[in-house]
């Protein structure tokens, strides 16, 4: 028999399958996804959990004139080889490769760039009026997961939705987890409909009673039913929905292609928004996914066998240190509580929740509650640690201001993945976190250099009266100058070289994982006999003065390096210090990522692409020094 | 008959007043609002929906034991009257004076700083975890309106709240409105629940069929009551709320004390999340108020005969200048739509939708929703100008950078209140906008200098392919430099004057609404004999180098100027240019806000205060030329 796949070469090629191949191709898909995936890496549970039902929209969808957009993305693999792109697969999420998301200057079928959660319908609905203005009547669906529902953006959207006249259609994909287990009320409503026994239980006991006990029940059910609300009585289950002006069709068995087009043909007739509620199983037909869906979310290369990595890294990341250091100080301070955004596991923060599950809160993919939410916290004395990505946290940027940094509150934000961040692309580097912290009045933002460092800081913000930002990349936690644990105090920076008098006129000026950098850039540099004092800033906010005022006594070259962009970032309040205080003896050199979204890749050859790494900035110091001596 | 009012003095006096005195203390408390706010100005419809609202959760909580958060806070006026802070009233809103909006720092009984919508949830869930970790008993309450309850982050709380399991009262304080009619699916729901008829009938009709038509009816009716579903079944509208995991109570007279209070108690009880549902009316008691409910939201000094504004100004805003310049745009140009959230009068677009219906989109209070909504229109070809305040944005952030800027999509952000904006203090100044949009790949950004400039920048925004920002302060439009039209082009500055060769080596760069004020200065140093180059900047991303580049030829002095924190606002940019590209010659003194949180009060004050107006700038000049000739 031949390979259906090769019959799958460009969009809508799956309408010349056979239906009767419709399972071969799933089949064919999965084994497909898991190949490639095992050697690549990549996000894999959400992805063989959504083959059919993105097999149903296929076939239900003409492409590129009806609209598709995925939330978060990560689950649109299938999607991208339905339309073409499957000999890319080999590339993915590496530098120049596929992307792991949908992108629109990748396809023409990829509606809506995606990456953080719950923005698909919002997105959907700006089509949807665009095509109505226009007059034309192409279909838009948004796909969207339980998980990205507890996000408040997916909420404001479906209450616009609910006044909508003309069709949309959401697919509530169901597979009760976020990264993690979903959580909260929608959640268990959602538990409800899913089940749906005791709405079931109720309504058959109800008509039961009606129709067997009184005489003349059958046709009074019969009348309850015929009647607008007596329909709705019967449908119990979907009043969330149906009172915020929704129709709601479901649940659908996810992984069943003729019930979903049943539905979704069903649902294109109404001029209304319309929820498809979809039951689907992360990791479908891939055992270890779906015993261990968490892990295999996103995952490195493994073997397809037994699902294990193929290079366990063994290596003590900063993530790790964190968690481990969080932990201890609360066991000494009662008053230190952790909240995450749905990410316990990516943050570090489940291993706090098995000490201390009380002092745990998991709040959903909801990062501007749980600013505010931390914020009510600290008002009554407690000590709260956000654990938010770099990327995700630009969702809070105004609960930070508005609710922890106006009032003044002792909140501290653990914020993993800063810099860039790499194989999930624009979406997910952390790169403008200095930019959209560092002005923000009252709050304290730090970096740093290594493992003690984090620990230090940790400790440092836990007592500081106010609120404070901690930031450190993704990865291997940096276990290099060990001996320079200078206490942590408010403003101050760190020296960990200070260039030998007459010797060096070079101070480098290393925000967080750069100084990592920075070592090698100043080793590098003596091999051409130039020495350098090497500065861990430490604080990015308040900048340390005194240290700049100081060192610009016997030096008259500021090399300040930073991951994060240029506009906003450290290198511009060193800018201004010196043009503030009039210093026209210092020469300043700026290292840091171009203003630009930085696209996905190795984390390595990014840094080495936009100059970051220890051999570019060596060569560009030397380069620059050329020009002025 | 004395005045009660005289013997409400400290916080919980309101205790010590008869029950039957309390319809007399309301009114009082109404003619005392109506009499300072008519003076003041400030807040005045929400504060006289929730008079009895707020006696009622004075008699029922114990300050300041218990908490009470209001949303927003701009209704708390008759809680700062019942906290002893009745006296202050005639410095409302004044510098110096008491704010329009709950303050820790003014009083222990306010328990959150709120200004900004939908976080009176988040905030009063982290106190019950407080609570509840310390193992205390006291109260908390939320109060929030039925607008803010259509912002993400309300619901993101709710869904968090369902699965609470101690005590927590939400009120819902419904009176039908945001600031104007609020919109929407929950709006919507609201109503139903308002009204309750159609429920009610179909519930009554069910019981008249069974009881009546039905031997043994009654009895099954009282079966089903019983019942724990039938009950659910029975009090069908609350099932939204109930479904999420919520107690819902209500709908409650929001004017009857009595039964406010006995929903409180009741709702004390219940050991989860309770939602009590009070119908109010904005405006209550004062003619005028109730008719014009938008209006008297916030409002000027006024005659409280016939509720006219006293200072009537015929000035011709920002706003309203803006409204005018975008009508006639899209005039020429179908693709033009805007969205507001929430705000359609304040933002000028109200104009808008009257020619426009269409084309018109007000998403409620859901800033995040109105970015990505927008997106969504202009991958379609659409052309959405997105008109939000400067403070309000913040919430938008990631959307900005996520849906709107890695997918280059030419949406246009309209921002108004911009810099300094006055009376409504910490929360509501627009004084990070440049801070967190420049930094922002793709992202246009700019500000015009006067009203002219405005429909230049509207209409270049409208046409450029990419998403452009453009902000302006409240009130009247600068109608001076009417002469200085150059086009406008991307990434273009304006010299406004040029100090002759050889006399001046000064150059002023004012951003946007400091160019007015740069006028000024100029002539200040001219008296004292300095001719300086004026330069309207009118590009803040991207920064025109050339210009810079052209100006450091015969100038060594840069003056930058900026209603912005000094920290990520242009002035950071032009030192960032200083010290790239080693203009040493080139001293540079940056006219900025500090980097803090500016207070309340009148807004040329505030600019004296913080050194921005003409005469404070000019003198700071004059001195730092002075140190350094």
């Amino acid at each position: 028999m031949p390979n259906l796949l090769d019959k799958i070469n460009k969009p809508n090629d799956i309408k010349n399958i056979n239906p009767q191949d419709y399972k071969k191709l799933a089949e064919e898909i999965r084994t497909f996804l898991i190949s490639n995936v095992s050697k690549t890496g990549g996000h894999l549970a959400s992805n063989l959990g959504v083959v059919e039902l993105t097999m149903a929209l296929h076939l239900f969808l003409d492409f590129p004139k009806d609209k598709l957009i995925w939330d978060v993305g990560h689950q649109s693999y299938t999607h991208k080889i339905l339309t073409g792109r499957k000999d890319r697969f080999p590339t993915l999420r590496q530098m120049g490769g596929l992307s792991g998301f949908p992108k629109r200057k990748e396809s023409e079928c990829d509606a809506f760039d995606t990456g953080h959660s719950s923005t698909a319908i919002s997105a959907a609905l700006g089509m949807v009026k665009a095509r109505d203005l226009k007059g034309e009547n192409n279909r838009i669906v948004a796909v969207i997961g339980d998980g990205a529902l507890t996000g408040g953006l997916a909420f404001e959207a479906l209450n616009n939705a609910g006044r909508l006249k003309s069709n949309l259609i959401i697919v509530l994909n169901d597979n009760t987890m976020s990264i993690s287990k979903n959580v909260g009320g929608m959640a268990n409503y959602l538990a409800k409909l899913r089940t749906n026994t005791k709405y079931t239980d109720f309504k058959e006991n109800m008509e039961n009673i009606l129709t067997q006990m009184v005489p003349g029940g059958k046709d009074i059910v019969y009348r309850l039913k015929r009647s607008k609300d007596a329909i709705k009585y019967f449908m119990l289950p979907n009043m969330l929905f149906e009172d915020m002006g929704l129709t709601y069709i479901g649940p659908i068995d996810g992984h069943n292609i003729n019930s979903i087009l049943t539905a979704l043909q069903n649902a294109s007739r109404v001029n209304k928004a319309v929820v498809v509620h979809v039951i689907t199983k992360k990791g479908k037909g891939y055992v270890p996914a779906e015993k261990h869906p968490s892990r295999f979310h996103g995952i490195d290369p493994f073997y397809i066998d037994n699902g294990k990595t193929i290079n366990e890294t063994k290596t003590e990341t900063y993530t790790r240190v964190f968690s481990s250091a969080l932990i201890n100080i609360a066991k000494n301070n009662d008053k230190v509580v952790a909240i995450t955004a749905a990410m316990p596991y990516g943050t570090g923060l489940s291993a706090f929740k098995k000490v201390f599950p009380d002092r745990f809160f998991d709040v959903g993919i909801a990062e501007e509650h749980a600013v505010t939410f931390a914020a009510g916290l600290a008002t009554e004395g407690f000590r709260p640690v956000v654990a938010i990505y770099s990327s995700f946290l630009q969702r809070a940027y105004d609960q930070i201001i508005h609710d922890v940094c106006i009032n003044k509150l002792p909140v501290v934000f653990a914020i993993d993945r800063a810099g860039i961040c790499g194989k999930d692309g624009e979406t997910h580097q952390g790169i403008f976190d200095l930019s959209f912290l560092s002005h923000i009045p009252n709050l304290v933002v730090m970096a740093p250099k290594n493992k003690w460092e984090l620990e230090d800081m940790l400790k440092f913000a836990l007592v500081h009266d106010g609120p404070v930002a901690i930031r450190y990349p993704k990865g291997e936690a940096y276990q290099g100058l060990a001996e320079y644990r200078e206490p942590v105090i408010l403003g101050k920076s760190e020296i960990i070289n200070k260039a030998a008098k007459n010797s060096g006129n070079m101070a480098i000026l290393a925000v967080g994982n750069m100084v990592k950098t920075a070592v090698s850039v100043s080793e590098k540099l003596k091999e051409h006999n130039i020495d350098s004092t090497l500065v861990n800033v430490r604080f990015v906010s308040p900048v340390d003065y005194d240290m700049l005022e100081e060192l610009s006594k016997d030096h008259n070259i500021f090399i300040t390096m930073e991951d994060n962009v240029r506009t906003g970032g450290f290198g511009q309040q060193v800018s201004d210090y010196i043009c503030r205080y009039n210093k026209q003896n210092i020469r300043q050199i700026n290292i840091s990522i171009p203003d630009m979204f930085i696209e996905h890749g190795d984390v390595t050859e990014l840094y080495k692409k936009y100059g970051l790494d220890a051999d570019s900035i060596a060569d560009k110091i030397m380069k620059e020094l050329g020009t002025i001596k």
